[in-house]
């Protein structure tokens, strides 16, 4: 008991330096960190984080704290609950009742049941686990960049990361995302949406094709509606109705991964489903529901959760406790009072509008694309040849870094500026951001 | 949005009744439920849960408060943190340091790292994943009626609670776990704990050769070290032991489940694999260590977690937060400065005595076991048969739900009762436990 004791002396001294080496020493060598020069962040407002020495950098990449960092609303409601009473599901609670039924309220789907997990990867796994039970099937069909968690289920449908470094099992087919090409390549010449929605849907029916012929038969269609570790890209009209409609007539389901694009963050709708004519016969969601305590789920079709509820065992220690209940309502109330949807639609029609001024400016710059407060800035290299420019984002992350602007990348080749910001972004923020954006391009060049 | 705020509304006149209805319309009929009559619960206070009446039930079954329901220094520091800062752990922060730092210091494994998680089932496929990997093999020997999580890869493991309706696949084998027979019917005649060794001993090796023979080999043992699930029996001694060296030979590891006999639980020491003088490779973590907020993860030695951090990407978004560490090293101040690992101990072995004592009153007691604060009574049919009386134990459950006290059952005959109390449970409360049993079962003779 001694040691402990111990450990929690003071460290007067403490540096960068020698956290990193007790980082080494406690959490490996290889524990991911974002940046060559590591940030040690001390603490978060709104927007704003700030470290040790009180530099304050804009946050334009942290979707957990959704409603802002430290938001005083969610962190009253997290106190209030946990000195009152914080247990499993197995009893009623009048919270957990409230948060599921404010949930449902703003899911547009009829009969539909709420079950709460504790993590996004959990909330997968269980769709993924419905999906199979349900179907009598086990095949599902993803987009070949994807991320939807780090459990063993999940991880094996990634190609993305280095999650998967044995390849994808037979009974998953990635099909590639269903971008339309960058909007300078568009026009004469170029393929219309018609001839891309074929072949994207061609790549559907070849995976269903696969299944069936292998008496694999398809599970399920799981999607980020708005691809975001894709790319983001700008999505082919029609796809994904039409792609469901392939899955449901072979007795599939259609999972809607709402951890990236859910509770508002497109700006027009509370799920990025609703962008599309399609309906989820299940929602996941993640990791902006707590505004950073831990609180997940899926909302699925009445007649798939009472079946899997009446058949499997399903029980989730910290899924729909009080105090993950009380976080989440306190998060939907926060966005409600805060128009915190209205500002994501403004105020990243602004930023996608100034980021695209840019381009004529910086030729790095190939697409500015985006909904609401999720924009992607596609980097490609210089003289025309459009060629991915995977050292550059990681240049700019680190340039943007240093004039303290939070921000990371995604897609397939790397080469996307991931732009992702706490909800209450505001105009003010867009200007210190394409500046700063504006900045570093220039010293890039 | 107007939804939103008609959910919200007060609801003046809510009942039980009312609570359940709208219960099964959102959650859905079947999402587990504890008693006959369900807890409308709102407010926990150490060892007490109190309902919406103000009746107050003594809590002996829930671990997840572990040093006690609404602890205040847990409350405070999760507070301050949550007001503070809460990101994920790619930044570096110190409060995540000492968390990990405390946490090896209590856990005797040379070079050891700590990976955190959001929960015990995380944990537990973290775990698989980094055996698997790690080893090159895929069979996981388990014992017949564990239950070790609630994703996919660790649900499989299970043939406890209907949690795996298809049984287990190959790469999976599941052995008895190591019981000693009921103590009376220890003695003369019965096997020696050396031929029961030898017995379960043989199991294990069967398993290793069922994985060489069909291409698989072992990936790990995984075991529950107190055998929670299975029923809690006492163990064979030395059978832990020499069933890791058989795995390590085969080029297997051994994976400790530490989510139910951790953290002190078993009074004598930090962890239950402790009680065994066998080194796991990688022990598990979760339900208590956050005494409510989610907390969870593994410990394992550095060229297992590092190798599997170079090659396979694996991060945890709520898994070493600011906030979980702060709870965290709450907890572990909490153990210490209350002294409840010597109060497990102490009020263990009061309980276990005086329920022991209640054998000779009551025939439908066939054994009393535990260690710590986690006791097993087995319930059995009256007339010496000595048959599992699940029936019984069921009501047990209910008429001590009637009295005022919370409880549970375990094992394979689900014939045991379950008596897990937060860490702050005294003598006090072990007289009123005793008392509540003995009229209970008195009034079911």
């Amino acid at each position: 008991m001694s040691n402990l004791a111990k450990v929690a002396k003071a460290r007067a001294e403490d540096s960068v330096d020698t956290l990193l080496a007790r980082r080494n020493a406690l959490m490996g060598p290889n524990a991911p960190l974002l940046y060559e020069s590591p940030l040690y962040l001390t603490e978060g407002r709104g927007v704003w984080l700030f470290d040790d020495k009180g530099r304050r950098y804009l946050d334009a990449y942290n979707n957990v704290p959704h409603v802002g960092h430290s938001h005083p609303a969610v962190v009253e409601a997290v106190t209030k609950q946990l000195g009152m009473l914080n247990t499993h599901s197995r009893y009623v609670s009048k919270v957990v009742l409230d948060y599921h039924e404010q949930l449902l309220s703003i899911v547009d789907l009829p009969q539909a049941r709420g079950v709460l997990t504790c993590t996004g990867s959990e909330s997968n796994e269980l769709a993924l686990r419905m999906a199979r039970h349900i179907t009598g099937h086990a095949g599902i069909i993803v987009t070949d960049y994807t991320y939807h968690g780090n459990t063993a289920a999940v991880a094996e449908l990634s190609t993305a990361f280095d999650v998967n470094p044995t390849g994808l099992p037979n009974y998953i087919r990635a099909i590639r995302a269903p971008a339309l090409p960058p909007k300078v390549q568009r026009g004469e010449g170029s393929p219309t949406e018609e001839t891309l929605k074929a072949a994207y849907l061609k790549e559907v029916k070849d995976a269903i094709a696969y299944f069936d012929s292998h008496g694999i038969g398809v599970a399920a269609i799981l999607l980020d509606p708005i691809f975001s570790t894709d790319g983001l890209p700008d999505v082919v009209p029609g796809f994904v109705k039409e792609a469901v409609e392939l899955v449901h007539q072979a007795g599939g389901l259609y999972i809607a991964d709402e951890v990236q694009p859910g509770l508002g963050r497109c700006g027009e709708t509370w799920w990025g489903y609703q962008l599309h004519d399609a309906q989820p016969d299940i929602i996941t969601l993640g990791k902006p529901l707590g505004n950073g305590y831990p609180v997940a789920g899926l909302i699925g079709r009445a007649e798939i959760v009472d079946r899997f509820r009446s058949e499997v065992m399903y029980f989730n220690t910290f899924g729909a406790t009080p105090v993950a209940c009380a976080a989440g309502s306190a998060v939907l109330q926060v966005i409600e009072r805060e128009n915190l949807i209205d500002n994501a639609r403004e105020t990243g029609s602004l930023m996608l509008r100034k980021l695209s001024e840019l381009t004529s400016k910086h030729d790095c710059i190939g697409d500015v694309r985006g909904k609401g407060l999720f924009i992607g800035v596609e980097l490609v290299e210089k003289g025309g040849r459009y060629e991915p420019d995977s050292k550059m984002a990681k240049r700019v992350i680190e340039g943007m870094r240093n004039e303290g602007v939070l921000i990371s990348k995604i897609g397939k080749y790397d080469n996307v500026l991931k732009i992702r910001p706490p909800m209450p972004f505001t105009a003010e923020h867009v200007t210190q951001f394409v500046d700063s954006m504006d900045l570093v391009l220039s010293n890039l060049r």
